[in-house]
């Protein structure tokens, strides 16, 4: 941590520094420039303490970090990359993974047509949700337990793993019972109880970027999965919010190469929300899979027109099948498979 | 509603819209442009109705909402003022009530000290965090229920009303016991399984406003706690997230107008996470109660320099003193007192 | 457009908005709902009038667009893609055009030795700045006039089209007698007297998005370059002003979908700029042709660390070589080539 | 600058960065952490210097800056505030200076009219808008000369001093022969050619901020004026660009204590522009004084609902006479007076 003193402090107040950096055994190291006085707070995890610890002191002007505030999650902590397998599929390698499937479970029919297309296409893994975070208290919120049992019972006709949100820090246990990955989504990145809970749980989890956290923000929420030994952790950018009003969200594009340096976890990329809009998933989904994201979260659904929930950005089977195809040229392209 | 037709749509498209408007029990009216078709879809409730059900039929360019998507937090709901009481203290009146206190709740003696401090100098409202939503594992969490008893303690010997946050849907009983009023943090503005149970509990209620939410998803939220019965809701701007970098947050200080304007719920503000820095805190305080904020919630802390959380932005007791004299020429000049 | 009326509107407030309304030769459609009269007006270029006409009448809460504001560079203005044409180079066709070179003229050895780099790897335009719009005043502000003079002196000597940007409204007929291609930075984008000055001379130009403004507003300057009858207008996306700061700017890739969707014009991408940093261009370059973007414009230099502007974002020619091999096969997993 | 090595670096590139500085006549001291290398640059004007020089040299991680990178506007360079005299009217002293008069000069009758009706109400300076930079070719741009020569006769009429804006580089001169204070619009915040031209013309100047640029980036604009010799520079907050879209801006009044704090400029606010409706400008402007800004910019037209520019935002004459007296009272509750 960098200490910038204020011009003309005096040499008490620099003495303040240090003590306070002495009695948390950290090292100080002092810069004395024309006209500023720069002390260096030294230690191996100065990155988890509040900058504020020394920004209240008499006579400081500023605090800089150095150390990133996120530990277990970042390169420095582990240098390679980290894969997560589910039943044998292996996120964060070769392949890239695509889950597909509908915003809302709504029925067995619904689950059942969308299987049989997203396999067929290619995805490996179904998406669906049975607990819908809604805006408003008066949009349907989900089948709740009726839908994570029809997601079971097509789980396992098909043989494929399946994704579903979990919101309550409560029905973590319950959840994990019925799908192989347990999605945290981007309302809930700072919701620390639940992901305290999902990482004593120590199943594969997706970590939804938080729609207006920092990269780092987002990487020191997965520290909290990893804290707990939880380490099947996958990262997915699903867009920032900005004063942009054509999509619903801007897809942060840099985050994936930014993530890619800076920490060893997996990232796919969620076009459907980013964009709103069927017509814009395809193009950003490419660019995803070009940008070196490791797998995709897209929706689909047999009949988007009669969707309850977020039909107009779900694509039809057809159109899917038709991305698929586009994706596997690009995969390739960049030295992967689909 | 209004859904636009792309230039050139078919009269089947047109009908496909006016099916499904009458579908759902609503009325149609056409208005056909010199090179456009735009659909009016008119009903009580449209506000409450998703877009997509629309945009995603065929022809459909775009559709735009007339009806806010919030009902009961609205001015067109309830046409005056609400006032929240807490032992007869009223929030949304002429008065302008001051919750201080510090971060988080750390020992009694720093309680009883701050408790001391703030009703000498006219706040009214104790406000401290047992359980602190932390963006990095490595922080200190807060004292959780051993903080709550010690807030419960103080509360009875000096009679002042608390205010604390609550993180964990299941918390909401156990904390509702100890305080007179829950706090939803920002970063569970969209915690809908919290909202849903604090609305249950009918207790009064702050709810801050998340800082990457507009202020119409925050009146949405409200309406989660209107919705289950919960009339004693008070909500709270704490800054919203921009690119500026040299405060924390950068204040909605227009949200205070546009909620007196739209909604009939009173008002605070939180000028200490706002602003992150305590030589700011004055200025954003004062300006609050000239834009017509109905109260503050201040951080203040007997010895900044030791806090455990957020020091920074705590002010001393003295600062306070002083702050809350000028609030009170502020006060008097638009017509209301402390 | 749709003004929405007050709930308890009266009769001479809607007569009020019907007067004003014919005054202006537009004709007026009422919706009479349940409980909200809405009225909407309609004509060939409501899209050019400001909603504020209106929004100020007495009893009108809210005015909607339903036409976009921007008219010649929309795709229902013109139907097909806009070509670009350089010396026999098509910008907005099957070809992916790189333009490349240093952020800032220096000398004509780095000229050279940059140009020399980038035609072996595939680049076809040069790009290079001699007035360079600097945030403080105490930096480096390029070499202005005997720039744009080493710069026509190698475009002669290697026959490569040279892109370089103006910043005076003055400058205008100067510039482009140096330069084949005039571009217009991010933070002119609505600097109105250089757009028309640049609209009258009618030859090709690049125009930036500033970073701040929507896409919507990014077409609507574009109109002012169309309104003077200058059809050789290139779009280029460099990235957006947002909260995350592990890059210089959030390239905004939605934004591709979104222009060749609304827009006819051609739009190239400038990884350099968004990022920020080298490490992180080719990623960014990939995503934007998988996205559907038409050409790029990247930095290189031949010696980044002693770059006198924007070294950090450059390009080393052996960096840009490797890229350009990458970026063949993702433009042909597209159907398109470099 | 605080140069931050990557974890593992080699004492050549340590010796790299150490060369790098002396090279630029700056001296260097090395922090040894325990498993960091952090090198401090020191000198007098290393504000000044691009990160990019260090950034970009091997081994190097990350590079901070401590000093700001703004010198002439800021407390460090000078500490007592600056005031700036209009005909004898101080800006930045205890009189909070009002500005007012319409968006766009329309006729000699419509300035007449507001002259009398402001200064009645106690503004002191005229504003109205001759050239006007407009989002659309298809908008009214202004009377341009005629406007000046309009606002020229009526200075002369009631000897009141006027504010105008000034947009192309080349009009400085003509405009400032009608006007006592040029008006730098947000768009053109950062058009260094026609700060560099104001500057040398040494006049007093109004510097309205960038509506995405950060409060660092504004202070350093401010210093492209005072580099060229003029210290009548007055800075204008007029909202930021944000996700909110219930005003037209969000105003960041956090922005006022801050210039406060760093800088010895004067500021005053906009409230008609940031928040872009006439019901929500009081609020705003009277938590402008409240926060310590020196003086107000606001929009007044004797008839908005006719304004051929921004009509919705204008105040009446008789709204802005109530509102004149609510200001009195607030700017007497912080010590100033009107």
């Amino acid at each position: 941590m960098i200490v910038e003193m204020r011009t003309g402090t005096t040499p008490e107040e620099i003495d303040g520094v240090k003590q306070r950096a002495k009695s948390l055994g950290l090292s100080v190291q002092l810069n004395l420039g024309t006209n500023k006085v720069v002390v260096a707070i030294l230690g191996s995890n100065t990155g988890q303490l509040p900058t504020d610890i020394f920004a209240v002191l008499p006579g400081v002007e500023n605090v800089a970090r150095i150390m990133k505030p996120y530990k277990l999650a970042s390169r420095e902590f582990k240098a390679e990359n980290s894969l997560v397998s589910i039943n044998g599929i292996e996120i964060g390698g070769k392949r890239i993974v695509v889950m597909a499937g509908p915003c809302a479970v709504e029925s067995e029919e619904q689950l059942v047509e969308t299987v049989r297309a997203i396999k067929r296409s290619g995805a490996c893994i179904l998406r669906g949700g049975a607990f819908k975070p809604r805006t408003s208290p008066f949009s349907f919120q989900g089948l709740e337990k009726a839908g994570l049992e029809l997601l079971a019972r097509v789980r396992e006709q098909f043989g494929i793993p399946v994704i579903t949100e979990v919101v309550d820090p409560h029905d973590v246990s319950l959840v994990s019972k019925y799908a192989d990955i347990l999605q945290v989504g981007a309302r809930n990145m700072q919701n620390f109880a639940l992901l305290t809970n999902i990482g004593r749980k120590k199943c594969p989890v997706v970590l939804k970027r938080g729609f207006s956290c920092t990269i780092t923000e987002w990487l020191t929420a997965a520290d909290y999965l990893l804290a707990e030994g939880n380490n099947q952790v996958i990262l997915c950018e699903r867009g920032i919010r900005t004063f942009e009003n054509s999509t619903r969200f801007s897809l942060d594009i840099c985050s994936i190469p930014v993530i890619k340096r800076f920490s060893h976890l997996p990232v796919i990329v969620d076009p459907s929300h980013a964009t709103g809009h069927y017509s814009l998933v395809p193009a950003v989904a490419k660019a995803a899979v070009a940008a070196g994201a490791d797998g995709l979260l897209i929706e689909v659904h047999p009949n988007p027109k009669e969707a309850l929930v977020d039909g107009l950005q779900s694509l039809t089977p057809s159109d899917f099948a038709r991305l698929m195809e586009e994706l596997r040229s690009i995969a390739k392209a960049v030295g992967r498979y689909i």
